[in-house]
């Protein structure tokens, strides 16, 4: 294999895999001064991932929540940018190996992030719909859209009402809200749009393992998130789980199966696999043990920050932090730091993660929020939730796009982005 | 095969194949109060064609110039839209088969528009990048962004140069578009997102079979055309053909060959085809042969309207009209009045074709413009230009977002959706 190429200098390099939040709040803050930086990521953007299930819901384009890494760094000097796949870490040899080629590094960032969990189940790995990056969210657009097409010309009610039947496996934020989003469609667009179908046709079901939705929220969050979504029409199963997906039917831990053509599934996530990592850096959900620093066990040299790494904190998070965005980018701007400390000789400084709180959104007007000091729903909280994701997104156009959109869409009731694309690079 | 369903009324059913311009203009104009109509189209919007060049040089969202029918069609009675693929006209019978069912009709509007043109060439047909939807728009960007990507890891120089050569074939007013928009990314994008590659590396080949660029416009607007694309440093071939692509070379018919993986292939047009049709019903380019009152030879219940029929107009016209989208309204706003005055037992009126000029653009403050008592270049062309299209793009949301884009990459010297998207819907 090959070497990716980039230029020999005397600074360090600090090879990054993955521009999620960790890994591009890192990217940002290191001084290209010091250090050579080298960014690995599978797509030419970084995705601002709370929104992915408007892009599925056709409220979003997919462009108004990526934003291309070399325009981000087109003023870092020293910085370099490859479009590739990591396969396996040579820790002891300091390489990474690549899709494009071999990599060496000073220091290497795994910032890799988690993908969905689908529990080994082969079936629903093929037949279910994700939602863990852009290209998915697209996907579940188009696939969404081309059901509604199908069943009006479907003669036959049983196989219609199957076409018309979302199954959304996983409570937590992602799938409340998309179950919110899909219930706004059935109640605005579905009777404008499809005249000639049902007005309740589309039903919506919610199916949810532990005994309430937002399983990480307060019990008055999760409250009204079951209210909310209760209201708009969705079907909520709790304790339930989905085992398998058979002739058309999804099939439930109790017996229960429900014939449907559209799984959602947002059930859970595991760490991003590597080869050649040895068995003991490994903890639960395939996540990677950091010290307090995010250096992976008996590696001063390789460190892993966000929803990939587990850095147990015996005080307060014995179990490892929640994987949510604030958690990997603190940790990103803390390891900035830590790496200009190490190159001085100074001492680390251990990770301390400051929870802002968490929130959720289910349609128009109904959000819910576990703030610091205050717990919102309704209005307030959907309110603090848009300037909270407006005020994250990267690049101004990016914001002022989402802002019209978001106007556009409540002022008319529509989601306007109702398109089936299809496209993949010709060659590749 | 089923048919497909569709509630039959008193009222004669019109079918129209194809949602172009020409189908829009006529399905937005005929009144439901005494036709039903039945729009027929493979994919589930409209699209803006003259725009499909800022989409494929990432300048555009290929939503900002789609719109969807079932959003457009909301507010008329007795129209239903069907997303499927029309296979054969079986025109005795009164019926079309598609991909989706059978439908019988009272009148057959056939919209159907044209294909690229590849010249039965099978190697050009898989290598080559057309440029006739939004689908294939958004493939030529995502795979322009790729070649970019792979030719910064590649170590082989002659392949490198390969990666980056990019040879359009065919002037016309597409042709000169996309020239124009990828040697602005040349100038404006690759040097601040691809450092590592050389200032000049990419190049861009502009092969054109016939004497003069922009062929239907005048020789004022084709020198222009052409001194501005030489200004820009686009390598200008007239009186040249390609004859075929082997082992990455674009072959000419003088001999001459260019290695270049990138074959950006907009030199003709074919009719778009239908099986059972009578060759004697069919005149060059494939277009059927049609009446002043658009009605196919011998049938006068079959209308067909815009790039796919071929009407001579003996005075003016003797070999059809031009292929552009003035020509499909007018005939699809002349045809709804004509089908209204068939149901009365009025007589028809003829087609006349309005010809207010033609326009192409090359880039920033550059376009040439033949209007009907005026020629203009330069800027102020440029300007008519930006009025005429944003004018002609349907919905407000649109227009605002495409203008904002507009003045966005205009302030900005950018081109902001430099994004590799791939996705197709799951399971089908």
């Amino acid at each position: 294999m090959m070497n990716i190429q980039i230029p020999v200098t005397k600074k360090k390099r600090i090879v990054i895999i993955g521009g999620g939040f960790g890994g591009l709040a890192l990217a940002d803050k290191i001084r290209s001064e010091e250090f050579q930086v080298v960014l690995i990521d599978k797509h030419n953007y970084h995705q601002f991932q709370p929104l992915l299930y408007q892009v599925a819901s056709a409220g979003l384009e997919p462009s108004s929540i990526s934003f291309p890494f070399r325009k981000n760094f087109r003023k870092k000097k020293d910085f370099y940018f490859r479009l590739a796949e990591v396969k396996d870490l040579l820790i002891e040899e300091h390489v990474v190996v690549t899709s494009i080629g071999n990599l060496s590094y000073d220091y290497l960032v795994v910032a890799a992030g988690t993908t969905t969990n689908f529990f080994g189940n082969e079936t629903i790995r093929k037949v279910a719909l994700p939602m863990k990056s852009v290209e998915e969210a697209l996907t579940l657009r188009n696939t969404l859209l081309l059901r509604l097409e199908r069943a009006l010309d479907c003669s036959n009610p049983d196989t219609k009402q199957s076409l018309l039947n979302v199954v959304i496996v996983g409570g937590g934020a992602t799938g409340v809200e998309i179950a919110g989003a899909i219930s706004e469609m059935k109640k605005y667009i579905i009777p404008k749009d499809y005249p000639d179908l049902k007005k309740d046709a589309l039903t919506i079901y919610l199916v949810e393992g532990s005994t309430k939705l937002l399983a990480s929220m307060s019990e008055e969050a999760s409250g009204n998130a079951l209210r909310y979504l209760t209201d708009m029409g969705v079907i909520i199963y709790l304790q339930k789980r989905v085992v398998n997906y058979e002739a058309g039917r999804v099939l439930l831990n109790d017996g229960q199966s429900l014939p449907a053509s559209t799984l959602i599934w947002v059930s859970g996530v595991v760490a991003e696999h590597f080869n050649n990592i040895s068995p003991e850096l490994i903890g639960h959900g395939g996540r990677l043990l950091v010290n307090e620093f995010n250096q992976l066990k008996d590696h001063q040299d390789v460190f892993v920050i966000g929803d990939i790494c587990l850095q147990k904190n015996e005080a307060s998070y014995p179990n490892g932090h929640p994987q949510v965005a604030p958690v990997a980018i603190q940790q990103g701007e803390l390891l900035a730091d830590n790496l200009e400390r190490m190159l001085k000789g100074s001492s680390l400084v251990p990770f301390a993660y400051k929870d802002r709180g968490a929130l959720a959104t289910v349609g128009r007007n109904k959000a819910v929020a576990d703030l610091k000091k205050l717990r919102l729903h309704g209005f307030m909280a959907w309110v603090v939730w848009m300037l909270v994701h407006l005020r994250s997104i990267l690049g101004v156009k990016n914001k002022l796009i989402v802002l019209i959109n978001w106007i556009w869409n409540y002022i008319t009731y529509d989601k306007s982005v109702r398109f089936i694309f299809k496209s993949s690079p010709k060659g590749y």
